[in-house]
């Protein structure tokens, strides 16, 4: 039952309400990255054993689709977490922020692809590079909607100060910058890309403390998770 | 915890407000499309290499699946952006909307095979046909929504004038024109038909700007997205 | 943001009703037909022609695949509307109630498997018995959470007389008796048996809409869908 | 729409309620939960009849995947439950209770893979310790939830008293007790393991209603489901 059960009156004003209401946006996001984080999960048949064959030694085969599992569970996890910490700036949606969330969903969609891609092609630059190219997309897009929301202060809950917007969009940039570096070394040696391309959480996760620690109290930057 | 948790009286029209509450039909909707969209990734298998082949030509196989999906995915995120704005509209549900909105969940339903179909035979009028019956049949179920909803002044959050009730209808029977030329001229000419296909979604941006544009302020009109 | 979040005393009672509430319930129930009711789909497969085959005749390989779809789509949109009807009765969960529920999603989780079966072997006697037997199961168990909450005021939004129950109940073990009877003829004819397995959506819509019409205005029965 | 959206003023405070709600984990949560629960129904196949074969002898076939999705519905529903109950405490979200759900998630969305290879390969001593580990990744990662809630006051929705949280730690550290157990003696007895495997949540169910028998009225302990 929704808040505005109870009036009856001004339901005008209470339609325009919902219409800007994000909580459905929210759902259809929330259930495609619950999607994703368990479909790869599939790909992990259990072994068949053939003759004289010790599972200890099939069950290696399920490796790769492991690794892919992995992949792309930390990825999404990363991608949720920083589409949750975007939308509680967002307070309404617009036409805008719809379709710049559906295109987030459609590049957040072939993680799974790309992942399961890298885990059996790891040292095809081709790989690497579809690889990159996916999570370039879901990070450009979540970059679009967080410059398109801080620029529309009717859509946001608080206004923002220039270094907070400024900082955020660095925050959303950083990863593109280290999966560009990742896309365009692929061709030179596939291990240093894959390198970069590990370095990228752990880097955003160091980005992320430095920036919770420096920034000033109640600044939006330490609401970063 | 909902609104009526704190209230100890009058607990029967409680009842009913929840039993009209369209949360759960959204809930279900939300879920459907979200797996909807994520469905056909897995369709797109990573491709095995032949001795000699190299993943450059071997991933020009994925392609077919690839289009499946993004035909599925611009269709239905169209589809659930429409639902979304409908229920704007719908404050209170009953048995009437419930079954009229399972059967457009049944249509939406069939929308990655119709996708798929096409992909792979997008030049067979048979296939052109079946994906045109499947969005006809979204595209009236919601109309049957519409046409339902706002005859029933109690069900809407606020009372539409005549004109907004029209050129709502006339938004969603739009679609369905086009998808009836496609799918009358599939047999005459599988190319003509396959260009109506993918005029739909621009034709329909451009009707629904040009709606947004002309309507009054603060009409029905202006909150379609 | 919950209704909680701004009382800063008495949280203990909050955290009691928090327990109570059924919203995560509902939210897993919802996700689990969300899931069935498109999980068929994925065995609609577009077919591959051979070599002088036509699309015309292929596309009739799915039809087993296309009719198992829509057994399992309008059996489980069933229980879900029953679903939705029986918790709008429910204010508060608790343990029985939880546990009730998730042997109700147990046999809802096995009506794909079950529609995939009767649509391949409807003539065989032992997949018209193994349909039944699923659908024995989400019947019985929905009247048992039916029984179990009517016989505890605390959990309900409004005492229901003796009458609400009794039909209430007499509406839940009707379907139950169909598929029965169903089951036990099975093996005598499995066209007759089929025939009231198609009988059972039919009579049941008669026989809610008679329970509807025939209702005193405001009691529990005019509120199934 | 959300409590906040009516108020104008502060929303700076609002902002960060929504980022400390734990709503959205909550969604997510119960979204992968409800795939897990309908996946492995994914692998109980229509068998196909071969020549002179009876339906009877040939759905035995599907006992192995029967009896796997028995075992991760079990397993999972009990994990739901139990961290149902868990985030009745847990007022607040913080980037560690985020991070650590997301921790459980990823052993939550290992368990159909677990089941699979267990009834698949009952009597081999890695698969039941490798369905061993998994079952311990989940309740170490929910204890992990449970310590570091509990140590942090103003996340929970109550202080709780020394002897609650070392109860409630008693009965997550439980199981991770009974699977340890099955683990270590996989390899001198799988029968044994297979049994120490099923009595777990026999004797959890004994556990848990001794303490909510045993746990003085209003105390947590009796909140446990």
């Amino acid at each position: 039952m929704r808040e505005d059960d109870e009036v009856t009156f001004g339901s005008g004003a209470f339609r325009e309400e919902r219409r800007k209401d994000p909580s459905r946006v929210l759902a259809l996001t929330d259930g495609v990255f619950a999607i994703i984080i368990t479909l790869l999960v599939l790909d992990i048949h259990v072994p068949e054993l053939s003759a004289h064959e010790h599972l200890r030694t099939a069950i290696a085969e399920v490796r790769p689709s492991f690794i892919s599992f992995v992949i792309a569970f930390i990825v999404a996890a990363m991608q949720w977490v920083g589409h949750r910490d975007l939308f509680t700036l967002i307070r309404y949606t617009d036409r805008g922020i719809i379709w710049l969330n559906l295109l987030t969903l459609f590049a957040v969609c072939l993680l799974p692809f790309g992942s399961a891609l890298l885990s059996r092609y790891y040292e095809d630059p081709l790989a690497l590079r579809l690889f990159g190219l996916i999570l370039i997309g879901t990070s450009v897009a979540r970059t679009a909607i967080w410059a398109y929301a801080t620029g529309r202060p009717s859509l946001i809950h608080e206004p923002l100060d220039r270094a907070s917007i400024w900082s955020g969009l660095a925050l959303s940039v950083f990863p593109v910058a280290i999966y560009i570096i990742a896309f365009a070394i692929a061709g030179v040696s596939s291990q240093a890309s894959l390198a970069v391309y590990a370095s990228g959480p752990v880097l955003y996760f160091i980005a992320i403390t430095l920036l919770r620690l420096l920034a000033p109290r109640g600044s939006a930057e330490r609401q970063f998770t």
